[in-house]
């Protein structure tokens, strides 16, 4: 089979690491690259002699020569270019979050679908060594019960000039705890303030899962100091996640509740256990590099990726619920 | 003039480190110990031969030789063991929080004022020279204008068997933001959840303040590590405290956002600055022997103290609004 | 059996410990306590009403009621100490390091072989569970050969006014590289520099054990941060033990080095291993109160403790190693 | 003036930063890139299509199209290398350590100062921000005296083939070290030990410098972890270059030792101070592009840079004393 053919569109921030991937996986073509500024395509051009490039958007959702597009643009763009690409016959790579709103994901998804053309959210996270690890020992049960999501991501900005914080930071967030819990959510509260701008820069989500199981996630562009952790707890074990660390980055804790009832629910005893630390060895490739090559692969074998329309969609409900439960100094916000 | 006769009511976790302090103080006489526990007494006989021991409250309240009751018992038995005192004319020491609810807080706060006696409520880490350094570092506008605050409390438990996390981690934290942040709270979302004996053991609380001031508290029984670290944003310069460091406690970073208007707010452009960052040297007294020299100075002086019944009271009618979110999984509610 | 009666001689920085301990432990009687010092004295019996002080060396020594004595005083007084109190018939109990001089060490020895009395030195910590842990992995094999030990124990000082930083802090590593390694040291590399009282205040020691195991201990009065670090490297995996960490003080490395030869010595090939890090839960007994209980069995069922007389002349010999070493700026000095 | 020309020796683990940064400065031509092995000279075809690669070092060194030749290949080959190069006129810019020998290295100088021409040997650490601050606020004084330098440079390897610990990694800190103590070393003891294919591979140098300053140095490709750390004591304040830090790499404690005499030099009390800690803002800009602009302005200028032959001498004869000490178990080796 000849190889797939992927058009880009964007060559800003995110857009050069999935040029270079797409090279450096050797399995596709990189067909061309779109961006309406002319120093974007220039700096492209330097590094990549060969690459065909252009600032209008139709050549490449139009080119017979492309099989799939890439699209790496502020949010508020997703929804008509990949629109025009899957309208086009072409596969779509999104980055993240999916769309502006829950509608429009819907009306791609079924689009996507009547065409039998694949969708593949950027959740680049859910491609790491660390998550990857994590998921595993949740599913094997290493952590028995789960009880609750904790993460926190915050340092000095980048501010967005069109996005909150929400909508820059949770996705990540939101994306690895749909991931991981696996679980539909229930409800999302959120509060926050705006300093600046108007736009919340500072955010703490709340999302509500059955059985009591809570996410708590911590987004702030005003923090002096860069944080990344998450802590998951389980029943019987712990795991602390800290993407900062090189080599440690997952710790599982030996540690837990112990409930011994006496004599009938109204005299618990809680007592803790404490044991041995490990940090399990965690694969380092990159995980751009391993999503694309998943990306390549799911359409060449006709797959539906797990980072699909439906996991964007998902992120992008919960995102649009914290912007009404912001509005309102965190008012509860059922999930449909 | 003679020395102030104290008394403690209350032997078990944290009595005796207002017994070993008060004695340590040296300025005052330690009258009589009651804890209905003998093991307990018997405890403190061992260390203190000398001390007048007794299992009986109404002899240590009545008794005539006794100026101030240390109330340190756990919290619902505050409000009958404060009255019972400042009925018998005594000044009251009382652990946090203060009381069970925001009107038996207001009741005592009105009894001392008739009986003209003092209340003080153990908000200890407003004594630590971490948070006074906080506090004068705010004062003197090294911080620039608040912007906010943001704690996180978390470790393996101990379950307390009569109240949940918020009760028993949140009045640390509230006590020092009412301290450093010195404006009216406006309101409280709480969520959490709970796991094992029906008392959240988990919490998120966020308070709103006037003018986009936000603070958030994170408290959790359920961690598998120790965190104490609280950030405070302000408009000039970020502030880190570190509780569990033992040198530099407290880190000031010369960070901030610079906010130029080209053309309007329309078109605000936001920049970082990013300068040196400076750990004061801190004071390391032990905090609650300077509190209790401070409660003998104020019923010395006849003066009120910053840590006084109101105080109590804010934190209290804060526990309270943090409930009644709680139980609708995060509705707003906004403090009188 | 009628409990063991112990006198103690010293109560300046260490011995309040011993005397707190030996009451704790309950399993033997605190006869004496002996300080030139009235303040000392005093002060102790403010805390141990009921104990029996004394100013005098020799009234303790001859005492029918005592037998065995704690020696917590400065390194210049253990030998004469020491002498009288085997002389006099009581086992002894003495600070680290043992002696001054290699030559009293192995007189105090002799003595007490031949009075059949127990000498136990104060390597507390062989009794912590972290170096109890280090052990127990090393002699099952866990490390593989071992390779090397680096330790550093750096701080701004306490300044001793009688000995240097060497035989001040190195005896605590000394005693560990001896208990963890098990071989007999060959020789000693001492490097260093006085900067203020003529002692030297910083020192850098590398010991020398058969096969190419080696040690090195890095001691500082001069460094602005606390470090307590020690690197066991062995074949099969590494360990970092870090003193200062208060849950995950022990970390075991699945790393390590693998060599493949190709073709004959001359042609090595050498990869890496890296795996799993695992922090064994470590035991938080007080190791003092361990080692009394340890010193009271030893005496009362007859045994030799492992840290005896001839493990505090190892330690006093390679002290005594590193002082002739840095005499002359790092001179190999060959242990008999 | 028209722009330099550059042409390089060597493109495996260094050699394409230095490629990549002479491109980046734009300031001077790639003129050509030669190494014996083909797939380098592809790899670097396949990113800079417009370089002349060759195999040739013959070629390279006589064309008369290069002005500078810079040196990015083992050391054993640096001699013969940088000789060829000056003898044809061109001025070299020569990897770390300089050359094999410090007769070598004498003779390389001796020839460039007859032929006028610059030798720059590559000690990258010297032009990043951190050792920038140490150095300006040593030469301000703000530590006051010095009074030691201790380095810790230790990972789990690239073991060399061809060079020892000392060779691979200690030239770093001897650099450094030569560069903010700015004092003529005295002499040299190594200890070490070889575990795998007789060089050492774990090494301790201590540095004797005239007034009790004392340098030491820890390097070891046998650790389970990462260090990259330096502690630079002075009279008034100490000074840690935590370099795995991406934030705070230099700390400045106010810190330090009072000495009072009471009566005489005998009788000396020491006490301690403990102010703030500072952590200045470091220069992030990297460091191999700044020096390869100043090699240039060198060149261009007729200037002498600080990093030149002398300096890299001062460095090889530090690493022969250390081979000769080594050698004999840590003998004392005096610098000439």
């Amino acid at each position: 089979m000849s190889q797939i053919r992927v058009g880009v569109v964007g060559y800003g921030y995110w857009g050069p690491n999935i040029v270079r991937n797409l090279y450096a996986l050797g399995t596709c073509e990189v067909a061309a690259l779109c961006d309406k500024n002319p120093a974007a395509l220039q700096k492209a051009r330097r590094v990549y002699p060969s690459l065909h490039v252009t600032d209008s958007v139709a050549e490449l959702m139009t080119s017979p020569g492309i099989d799939a597009v890439a699209i790496v643009t502020p949010v508020w763009t997703h929804f008509e270019l990949a629109k025009a690409a899957l309208e086009n016959g072409k596969h779509v790579f999104v980055e993240k979050p999916f769309t502006s709103t829950a509608q429009q994901a819907e009306e791609l998804i079924e689009l996507a679908a009547r065409k039998n053309l694949r969708i593949m959210v950027d959740h680049t996270f859910l491609f790491t060594g660390a998550v990857k690890k994590i998921r595993e020992l949740i599913d094997k049960g290493a952590l028995g019960r789960l009880l609750y999501f904790d993460s926190a991501r915050i340092n000095l900005g980048l501010f967005q000039h069109d996005v909150s914080v929400v909508w820059d930071l949770a996705p990540h967030d939101l994306a690895i705890m749909d991931y991981v819990i696996r679980e539909k959510a229930e409800a999302v509260v959120a509060t926050g303030s705006s300093h600046f701008n108007g736009q919340a820069d500072i955010a703490f989500l709340t999302v509500y899962f059955p059985n009591n199981v809570l996410a708590h996630i911590n987004v702030n562009w005003l923090s002096p100091v860069k944080v990344r952790t998450t802590l998951i707890g389980g029943r019987d074990k712990m795991l602390v996640w800290n993407d900062l660390e090189a080599d440690e980055k997952i710790k599982v804790y030996d540690k837990g509740v112990t409930v011994t009832s006496k004599e009938g629910v109204y005299d618990l005893l809680v007592s803790y256990r404490s044991g041995d630390v490990w940090a399990p060895r965690v694969d380092q490739t990159e995980a751009l590099k391993a999503e694309l090559a998943y990306f390549l692969d799911c359409i060449a074998g006709g797959t539906t990726p797990f980072n699909d329309g439906e996991a964007g969609l998902r992120v992008v409900r919960m995102l649009e619920a914290a912007d009404r439960s912001l509005a309102e100094r965190g008012k509860v916000v059922p999930l449909a």
